[in-house]
């Protein structure tokens, strides 16, 4: 039979395919996925236990006249492939590449760019009253999972929804995960649905008892049914959904597409919100993805064979040197307690739960619950430390400010991802956390500069009584500079090696790059002082008054955008207090959104390798 | 009989207080804080609705052992009273005197400081982990209001409540409001539990028709209540709480001490966390406030006997320009759709909805939903204005970076309360919006200098083909400069007059202190450029280097902290161009949070009246 996958091409060719043949369809599309990011990497589980939810979608609806709203986005790869982008898998998430994630720029079936969680309803919401206010009648719907309904802003967006008099389909897809295991009150509600025949029989057991049995039964149960909200409460598990004024259908099988577009039909005739339950397996149709989900959420290139990533084993990460520093400081201080959203694995504390189930807590994807419950830890003397990722840390700002900042509070903000992380691009760039942290006051930035910083920083913080963060890049843990190992005072930066003329101040990660830096202006017989800066906010000005003494070139690099960040602080104290005579070079994140490739391309793409910084000062001082 | 409150000094005094008396100290109290609230302003409608319920609370803890966090906060006036500080209600919200809000400097009984929405469980928990942690058993229970329900926060929280296997008490105290009548399908819900005795008639109908009709129905319905979930869901209303796995009571009467007491030891004997819900009328007592709640929600002076508000008709406000403004834009383009966060009145959009009832949104306490809603209403053409508080405004940073901001959508915001907004102290000054707005790509940040000049933006925002903020900060619309209206373009800034030598650059509403500036050092014959800078993002660096030229003293001027404000950006593009003998003096609020008084008060306390600037610049001339 000839290869169903080479007949779409575009939007809507899937409506071409014979009904008889999905199975087959999904096959291809399923080997497809596995064949092109065992090659690439990237998300895998996830695409794959959306293949036919996807494909029913796609039946179903007419794009882009229709609207269809990924949540998230990283499960978007089969919509991908049905929109005419199979080619571009080649170089999925590569510099120049297709991006892992809906991007509007992309194709015009992507409605609404995506990457953190829990945005799709609120969108979609906004896309219905469009359509209203216009007099059109295209269908929208929104995919979220169930992971994503433990975010406070999706539930902001039912609230809306539920006094919604149009119609608006909410998939609801239920893989009982997040990234990890799902947690919290809806998840053990929706745990529930998914094994409702028990309220099935229920149902059916009091309806059959009152019409058969009971005098004049069949009258009350008719009765109960125009009661319309009793007795949906009485008979239907639906009570959550319906009590916000949702409709709500299922639990559907999520890999029979026939269901799926059964229910569609019928969603699509209401003239409200309609949740639509489909439940589906993360990793479907790859045993090692299906045994082991969280590890296959997000992969790098492996071996189709037995499951096994390629390429050498991976030296020791930030992550991981994080993680063992914070159960050595648990181990001394029984006050120390640790909290992520949802990403146990991510950040490290899947090993701080092992050792310490009652200090570990996982709120799921609350972002901004975990910083206000952290501060409210922080209140009765513990030493919580708060494990997020930069660009989910800005889903806090409020709280930071408001709940633990305001109230000056000790809480321990642990900022994994921050600078360019690479591949998941523009939405997972951790890029801002300088600007939007160092303005707060009471608040302590740090940065360190190698693992065992990390770990005296990590000291100092559980230490100090008021908030502070510590900011660490993606991947390997710099071992250069182990021999220098200040200690960590408030405030206070450390000089790697002292010259005069030029000095290079370098914000954590950036200490690694201004080494090399240093290295080839030495083969420019030009020698300059190196400062590791430690701190973005309080800044050490001392050090700047001291090095204005005998340098007159300050050179400052930060993976940050400009605007708010550590350079800019430098250029404000130079002027404030009018020091003359410096010329000040700002090595920085251009003030963008970055796209998706390797990190180490991007940063060449913008000027903040090595060869790039010392290229430009060879150039400045030439200039001079 | 003596006056009761004259007993009451400190926390747990009310318990000497014979239980007969308890419905004349309630009076005593409502009396109080009538009589105070008239002479000094403050929240009113919410105080008095809380009256007896704050009693209940304080007979039922022990505080400062027991834990009592109230949500938002502004309701804590009679937690005050009970908690000694009776005598600082003269100098309520004025510098130097007691906060309108919880603040853990003022008392031990205040256990978090509030002014947000939405924040109290996720504190409670916190509070409630450490308790458990430290083996500890005192009592914590959170006051969270309908109205701050339909805030993602709370969400999140309560589906992290719904696996606690300790005690925890919530509070729900239902008035039907936030500060305006409350909205969604929460609302909605709870409307329904107030109501259920149609609910309870159909339980106890059900229940009889079983067990006295039904041969063994006896049996069937001991069967159904062992059968925990069904029967929950088949007997009582509460299932959307009970879904989550929280314990509901009530609803109970708000305004009856002993029901509450009664509820309150039900509850304290859960090892889970269980919502009480408490009916209670805002503005109780007073019925002028009963009859106008939002009026009275937060009032200034007025007169008791007639409810009218003391002092001078108000001059027209920023908001109410706004307001007229967006409506003549509405008028003028269908495209222009309006969102308020539970602030219809407060963001002037009350009016909008009169014109255009289906061109307006009011999503409740849901800022984040708020927003990526209008970014969905953008993807479809539609115009939509964002008008939100300032400090608000900082629960949407994730949201404007990545469902606006990333997608390069046009959506405005309309950016109130921005600067020092006085009186509500900490939580609720607008100084960090500059910061937090202008380091995102895309966004495009701008103050007008007068009225005519907001609508001016207005109108260039709603043309312009990105997101677009437009800040303007509390109270009267300056009406000067009436003859200076430059049309608006892009990163443009305006000319109000030209001299040499020193140049004074003020943002938005800094343009009338400035002016004042220019007045105080003509007195010392001295002349200054004024630059209206309008843009904060982009900047007008063009204006900057022709400046340069014949200036060598920049002075700017901005109601927002200085840390990644607009000076610091100027000084940064000095040093990147290296650019020489340029003097930058730096006007802005210093990096700290700023408590309550008068606006003009705090910024005289924060050198940036007319008076220290033009002081400071003199000072520093001299020192030259």
């Amino acid at each position: 039979m000839p290869n169903l996958l080479d007949k779409i091409n575009k939007a809507n060719d899937i409506k071409n395919i014979n009904p008889q043949d999905y199975k087959k369809l999904a096959d291809e599309i399923r080997y497809f996925l596995i064949s092109n990011v065992s090659k690439t990497g990237g998300h895998l589980a996830s695409n794959l236990g959306v293949v036919e939810l996807t494909m029913a979608l796609h039946l179903f609806l007419d794009l882009p006249k229709d609207k269809l709203i990924w949540d998230v986005g990283h499960q978007s790869y089969t919509h991908k492939i049905l929109t005419g982008r199979k080619e571009g898998f080649a170089k999925l998430r590569q510099m120049g590449g297709i991006s892992g994630f809906p991007k509007r720029k992309e194709s015009e079936c992507d409605s609404f760019d995506t990457g953190h969680s829990s945005t799709a309803i609120s969108a979609a919401l906004g896309m219905v009253k469009a359509r209203d206010l216009k007099g059109e009648n295209n269908k929208i719907v929104a995919v979220i999972g169930d992971g994503a309904l433990t975010g406070g802003l999706a539930y902001e967006a039912l609230n809306n929804a539920g006094r919604l008099k149009s119609n608006l389909i909410i998939i609801l897809n239920d893989n009982k995960m997040s990234i990890s295991k799902n947690v919290g009150g809806m998840a053990n509600y929706l745990a529930k649905l998914r094994t409702n025949t028990k309220y099935t029989d229920f149902k059916e057991n009091m309806e059959n008892i009152l019409t058969s049995k009971l005098p004049g039964g069949k009258d009350i149960v008719s009765r109960l049914k125009r009661s319309k909200d009793a007795i949906k409460h009485f008979m239907l598990p639906n009570m959550l959904f319906e009590d916000m004024g949702l409709t709500y259908i299922g639990p559907i099988d999520g890999h029979n597409i026939n269901s799926i577009l059964s229910a569609l039909n019928t969603a699509s005739r209401a003239n409200k919100a309609v949740v639509i339950h489909v439940i589906t397996k993360k990793g479907k149709g790859y045993v090692p993805a299906e045994k082991h989900p969280s590890k296959y959420h997000g992969i790098d290139p492996f071996y189709i064979n037995n499951g096994k990533t390629k390429g050498k084993a991976k030296a020791e990460t930030y992550t991981k040197v994080f993680s063992s520093a914070l159960i050595k400081a648990a181990e001394k201080n029984e006050k120390v307690v640790a909290i992520t959203a949802a990403m146990p694995y991510g950040t490290g504390l899947h090993a701080f739960k092992k050792v310490f189930p009652n200090r570990f807590f996982d709120v799921g994807i609350a972002e901004e619950h975990a910083v206000t419950f952290a501060a409210g830890l922080a209140t009765e003397g513990l030493r919580p430390v708060v494990a997020i990722y930069s660009t989910f840390l800005q889903r806090s700002y409020d709280q930071i400010i408001h709940d633990v900042c305001i109230n000056n509070l000790p809480v321990v903000f642990a900022i994994d991802r921050a600078g360019i992380c690479g591949k998941d691009g523009e939405t997972h760039q951790g890029i801002f956390d300088l600007s939007f942290l160092s303005h707060i006051p009471n608040m302590v930035v740090m940065a360190p500069k190698n693992k065992w910083e990390l770990e005296d920083m990590l000291e100092f913080a559980l230490a100090y009584d008021g908030p502070v963060a510590i900011r660490y890049p993606k991947g390997e843990a710099y071992q250069g500079f182990a021999e220098y190992r200040e200690p960590v005072i408030l405030g206070k930066s450390e000089i790697l090696s002292k010259a005069e003329k030029i000095a290079i101040l370098a914000v954590g990660s950036m200490v690694k790059t201004a080494e090399a830096v240093l290295e080839k202006l030495k083969e420019h017989d030009l020698d300059a002082t190196l400062v590791n800066v430690r701190f973005v906010s309080p800044i050490d000005y001392e050090m700047i008054d001291e090095l204005s003494k005998d340098h007159h070139i300050f050179i400052t690099m930060e993976d940050n955008v400009r605007t708010g960040g550590f350079g800019q602080m430098v250029s404000d104290y130079i002027c404030r207090n009018n020091i003359q005579n410096i010329r000040h070079i700002n090595f920085s994140i251009p003030d963008m959104f970055i796209e998706h490739g390797e990190v180490d391309e991007l940063f060449r793409k913008y000027g903040l390798d090595a060869d790039s910084i010392s290229r430009k000062i060879l150039d400045e001082l030439e200039n001079e």
